[in-house]
């Protein structure tokens, strides 16, 4: 198995995701809204890259049976249900519902990657459950980093490399050289990502904001064991599947 | 000041170069051997991305000269005068030559950087220089690493945490997210440096072809003392111009 890292979607040609299992990570906050969302029992979300699609998208739609969720700079969208704050994302508000969702980076790499056969996402909340998958497919894999404003970032690298060592507690691997840094910088924190995240520039932004709740959050390592699939367009729990 | 760090010339915008320092690395080996030729007393280095280019271009000039120097796939360029090991490039042999020179990776990152104003070459062996040279500029200042065959690549990565660490012992700055991993990265390998470029890809390559004394050298910190610089084409020690 080799394992490749990229630490954004704008790096990658379409054509080197054939035949593998396609990781997509944006920690803060977009894979981590999304895994929560599916834990929390809401049926399906369909990831769109605009704003003006997703309300395009929901007009042929019940109203009683979705809810218009994402964010743009980092901020909930003027008439929509939800923002991009896990935290609002309870079984209570989600349950059985369609989740039509849009953000900055996280849905960009989405749909960059929405042709490969297998495609995941991961987040720390769930990266055990992603390890174990991967380790169970056998395939050459590839993470993609949402990264942010285009650029490597910090939250989604040190996640791949949490990926990377429960990974490697099950299986042997080879990798490039993305993957492995990712391992080398999570490994000095292992015991407090939070000394490490904290350097990030989407992290202070998002502290700036006052997401602090939401940090702490999205920062817990194994809360979930399950893993977001995303099928023709449509993610659902794989375990669902 | 602000520092940012580039994992591939690919991902560069050129706009996004305009009235800043550049500085290109490729540890292995093209950087390295560029200011090991200066610092011998070579008169000047004409970087060409094409092995054509380079023949094309000596035709016009004197045999005693010029130097045709180069690698494909980390080997000489048959008919070419020097590969690109850094050891070959004694004083004896380049004292006042004009090298004509071409990477897989280092020519190609300077052709691609080549229109900004202000463009210096890094690498371990000067690490230092680099760093003194920025903070005397106070500009602010893109890394662009070479990588290797279009990809993130260890050797380059490290060194630009090296300078990182140099430069953050003269001046506060900030600096995007690939620079800080670089410095964090970098840090816990900073007694030996060996332990953690041995992970790398191009390493092991060059390893395995039996480059062995080559990466010593490479890997050597502050061994020069100079700037090499890149106008119009050509680069000399910015300590000449």
């Amino acid at each position: 198995m080799f394992l490749q890292t990229f630490e954004t979607y704008n790096s990658i040609n379409e054509r080197e995701l054939k035949d593998k299992n396609v990781v997509v990570i944006d920690t803060l906050r977009a894979t981590s809204v999304i895994t929560t969302a599916l834990y929390n029992g809401a049926k399906e979300i369909i990831p769109v890259s605009e704003v003006e699609e997703a309300i395009e998208l929901v007009k042929s739609l019940d109203k009683k049976t979705y809810l218009l969720a994402g964010e743009r700079n980092s901020t909930k969208i003027e008439g929509f249900d939800l923002s991009n704050s896990p935290l609002e994302y309870t079984r209570e508000k989600v349950e059985n519902k369609t989740i039509i969702f849009t953000t900055t980076n996280g849905t960009k790499a989405l749909k960059k990657v929405s042709l490969a056969d297998n495609v995941i996402l991961g987040c720390l909340l769930n990266a055990s459950a992603v390890a174990d998958y991967i380790f169970k497919e056998g395939k050459d894999t590839i993470i993609v980093c949402a990264g942010t404003e285009g650029k490597f970032s910090f939250d989604d690298i040190i996640t791949a490399g949490v990926i990377y060592k429960k990974l490697s507690d099950l299986m042997e691997f080879e990798s490039d050289d993305l993957s492995k840094a990712s391992y080398f910088l999570y490994k000095p924190y292992e015991e407090n990502l939070y000394e490490v995240m904290k350097h990030g520039y989407h992290f202070k932004r998002l502290k700036e904001l006052g997401y602090d709740e939401d940090i702490d959050f999205c920062l817990t390592v194994d809360k979930f064991c399950i893993v977001p699939k995303l099928i023709n367009g449509v993610i659902r729990k794989s375990e669902d599947l």
